[in-house]
């Protein structure tokens, strides 16, 4: 069943709107009609069962039938600090991030970077991470921040239960021993093509991040930001059955 | 320090020759001389130490000056077996496949197959792995297979320590739970966009196969794979960082 976005959430009386593209969405490519009920997630954790009363092709409104928080979401929130990439590769890594259950995307510039990252592509990154949300049935929509340099990705390694850095010359930790103490946060740092250099590793380090090995095999960066959530999500004991989530609320 | 393939291994007197493609490469690109020394591997597992001594556009030619098992393959032998996927996602697949550690990707068609695979697809993606094999530092190619059919594919889950079938309705069983008892070699099969359905999944079981959930956020399938890859070589503990895998002879 299709699943749409509620940016506005629900008022306190129950009433919902989405907005111009979703309603679009709902009336011309769904053709959903007044009456029906559709799921909707409003991107902050909850999500609604919404009977339509009001669909033309510029508004849809509803009022909510149920609620509750969503399904399937990690209990442990996950940030991805990527090093940007080029061309269309930062795509890929929003939307693994987003499947695999990540709350933010922090794209990052160091010495190694190759590639720009403006406003625009800020923008796109963001509605890629939209549309990744609703097929991965998530209720929390990843933001996607503007780009930082190093020494503000620093800044932020003090926010976390735990910062971890993946680093191909780092000889002694893996992901497991990094894991102890149960963080309720944790910032997963991946380097751009071309890696992170040893000052650059240091700096993190300094600021409170652990460096990790991502193992034997070079990987490429495209791909390492999701080899290092999608075992990091399975240490964190975040892969369990669909079957065995803990349920919300019925919504 | 770049690798190159020697298609032909090593003679018993230690000379070596490269194909057309690598001596191109060799000579016109990375312009080696006479005398200098490369590292190659034979795509089954050797790793070389190379004295060049013929160097020309479209003929290079050497001597080993040292040889050894490559470093960083898995101990486990890893086959993926991947749903048929459109356009150019299954060079996504088997470039993770390559990276991740597997050592077969074998294409299959099944019920909600999109997409063709004739010999020419076959091809490229060998140029896929083949180039992933080099990137990311191994020295076994993985063999892309012809495509099967669902019979080829439930009859060679017996010839695999452990056969397993990613499965989003899968309730019950988690990685970890299917990886008891040390497996040689693992067969892991993930379905293709829309996924297997149940009376597919059932006779992969009947072949001896077990299913697993890859967790509860679903996931596109061309991520499906390089996912499930990821969790079971750290399951199977071949995530180790490179300092610490058991060196082979110095070469």
């Amino acid at each position: 069943m299709e699943l749409y976005y509620l940016a506005a959430g629900a008022t306190a009386d129950g009433s919902v709107r989405f907005d111009a593209d979703e309603s679009r969405h709902i009336a011309r490519v769904m053709r959903h009609r007044p009456g029906e009920f559709v799921r909707a997630v409003d991107g902050q954790g909850m999500e609604y069962r919404v009977r339509l009363s009001e669909v033309t092709d510029s508004a849809v409104s509803g009022r909510v039938a149920s609620a509750g928080p969503g399904q399937g979401e990690p209990r442990v929130r996950v940030t991805l600090a990527q090093g940007i990439l080029k061309g269309d590769q930062l795509t890929e890594v929003v939307e693994a991030a987003t499947e695999l259950g990540a709350v933010e995307v922090v794209p990052f510039r160091s010495a190694r970077t190759v590639g720009g990252y403006g406003p625009r592509r800020a923008a796109r990154l963001r509605r890629v991470a939209l549309e990744a949300m609703k097929c991965s049935r998530r209720s929390v929509l990843p933001e996607v921040r503007d780009a930082v340099d190093l020494d503000g990705l620093a800044a932020r390694c003090g926010d976390f239960g735990l910062a971890l850095v993946a680093w191909e010359d780092e000889n002694e930790q893996v992901l497991s021993r990094a894991l102890v103490g149960g963080p309720a946060s944790v910032l997963v740092v991946v380097g751009p093509e071309g890696g992170l250099d040893r000052s650059e590793v240091e700096l993190l380090r300094e600021a409170g991040a652990r460096s990790f090995s991502l193992g034997p095999r070079p990987l490429r960066a495209r791909l390492a930001g999701a080899v290092a959530l999608a075992s990091l999500m399975y240490v964190l004991g975040e892969v369990v059955p669909p079957g065995q989530v803990l349920a919300g609320k019925e919504v």
